[in-house]
């Protein structure tokens, strides 16, 4: 059964599949322009380091598709025909620069969006014309879209090297193909080891605040029918203590050159649980979301989120009106904490730096 | 202004505070015999180990009332005069065992249950007749309620000596008032060192699933002007890391012999964390929650729960309809994570049985 896709872009809209609803309803949000998918991507209808990535590709093309179309108009109207073309063309990119900004503004933690944008926005600089960047920005997007999916079916590969079978998994948050364009960075080795026939069993994080884990990993598992079952996030140190777990692995919304990993509030906390468990802690992740100009997890930006996200639940309050609440939505794990990244391009320990190198990437 | 009570003993009825309902209600359910006890214990009207203790004490009291009438009055009108006083007072006696049978099953994890229902029954054997045993029953369903304020007033005395000015505390669960008959436990401890006037600030883990810490802890705190900010579980290794953490504070629901605590799941990952973080890790219970008759933590019957309270919060389902759940309500601590056992005869670390005895008390 094909998978239910977070992205399609379809007949020049950008259509997301709205992952707040989920797992009760599948719905799409139809985006016409760069502000519809900046207001997507903050709201969390896409999530998930990669897909974010990809849906402000797209986002950039909506708004050259808009601001080409304008842009002229604007000019033949007011400005009328003196306006030489090149001027117009500057002008042209000046708002995408603009249309860039407002994206980037969305959230501030996941490199994929910062590296998407410096994409597109250098691509548009080798076109002459709006017409022009239109039609790169269309090929760009849907190249960011497939190396993605390649990408992740690629670190399936490399990452179903280093399960078992009969191995049970922890996993947090959803690194799946809700999370990328398809198919997914730690689920995709999930997903990669269970079509290599491996019988492995996952335990899936709740997640709190945000319960990706009860709302997006477990759909995805059952519906590929890999076995899960759904733990709160406090229960998986003693799911190590007392049941069988062999590994955790997870995504990464950032990976700084040292090494250290900006992911999901809460993977910190796992990390450390491996460590004192003695079991192995992996993080899958694409090139796209190493970040060389971070030195280390230190100067990496946590996004803070509304206090809501905590006070209520599924719209319901849970908690005393006025009380503080401390929301971060990520949290830094020490490249010390972690046994490997695993890339597309391979497996790494330690710093990502030396680990590119080791690889044979150049960036 | 004077707390609201999780237990009122009021007019022949036990008037439980519905702690389900809490922050957004202030309901008391009415209890008239033991069986609505049972089932209140049970759903988790009433919680928390010292909580559900002096409940069950009152529950075998409604009991005795009960069956003091209605075994005479059986006896009347059907075995008739004939029945010796003896014979009567041995079938109330066995009604009562039955009763306690009834509450003893409710929950498995907690030994304060145990433990009172093991003290009314033996106050019982102590006795002559239903109508003095009635009597006796209310004394010592009251002397274990008030106890349990004096040991909890006397933990937190001895508690506040280990905190410090400006310490900032991380709890799990609610071991407040509200877990107990009034004070609490670990908040006990808290609220003890406010009264000293240390300005100290508490990170409330708002407790999956059932939300204890985001429902009862943040309320009882706010309520008595301690500074509170609420966190999910898996934030509290963020806040050891990234904020200031100097110690964590939780209660029990049963210590073994050899010092192994059970306590609210998400306890012993709290545990370990700590450890990791190189902060005190205090567990604060009244020697009722001591169990000598338990070797060690492995022994403990750990009680698991019903999926929907990890699939539904507030009513609202929140993953995909047939998930596999695992749901245990309690975890197990070993002696050698927790700093010290914070008991109302004084701090001992490591084993109980030795604990007990270096500080003179004999079980």
């Amino acid at each position: 059964m094909p998978r239910v896709p977070a992205i399609v872009w379809q007949n020049g809209l950008l259509k997301l599949l709205d992952q707040r609803r989920l797992p009760l309803e599948i719905i799409y949000l139809d985006c016409r322009d760069h502000g519809a998918v900046a207001d997507a991507i903050q709201k969390m209808v896409v999530r998930g380091a990669p897909a974010i990535g990809a849906a402000a590709a797209y986002g950039m093309l909506l708004a050259a598709r808009v601001y080409a179309v304008c842009g002229a108009s604007t000019d033949s109207r007011v400005a009328g025909a003196a306006c030489p073309a090149s001027q117009q063309f500057d002008q042209f990119k000046q708002q995408l620069v603009l249309a860039a900004e407002e994206l980037r503004r969305t959230r501030p933690t996941a490199v994929n969006l910062e590296w998407a944008l410096q994409r597109v926005l250098a691509a548009v600089e080798q076109t002459g014309s709006p017409a022009e960047a239109v039609q790169v920005l269309e090929r760009e997007a849907a190249l960011i879209a497939s190396e993605d999916v390649e990408a992740n079916r690629a670190i399936g590969k490399f990452g179903a090297t280093l399960i078992k079978d009969g191995d049970h998994i922890i996993t947090h948050c959803n690194a799946g193909a809700l999370a990328t364009v398809d198919y997914g960075t730690a689920l995709g080795v999930i997903r990669a080891a269970h079509e290599e026939d491996k019988r492995i069993h996952v335990y899936a994080d709740e997640t709190r605040p945000y319960l990706q884990g009860a709302r997006l990993t477990t759909w995805e598992l059952m519906q590929d029918g890999i076995p899960v079952t759904l733990i709160t996030d406090n229960m998986a140190a003693w799911v190590m203590a007392a049941k069988k777990a062999d590994l955790v692995i997870v995504g990464a919304d950032r990976v700084a050159a040292n090494g250290d990993v900006a992911n999901k509030i809460g993977t910190y906390g796992l990390a450390v649980l491996a460590k004192f468990h003695k079991i192995p802690f992996y993080v899958a992740a694409p090139l796209s979301s190493i970040d060389l100009s971070i030195a280390s997890g230190q100067d990496i930006v946590i996004e803070e989120r509304a206090p809501e996200e905590v006070t209520h639940v599924a719209g319901q309050q849970v908690a005393p009106t006025g009380v503080t609440v401390f929301n971060p939505a990520f949290d830094v794990t020490p490249a010390a904490l972690i046994t490997a990244v695993i890339t597309e391009k391979g497996v790494f320990k330690g710093s990502a730096a030396a680990g590119l190198k080791s690889l044979g990437v150049s960036r």
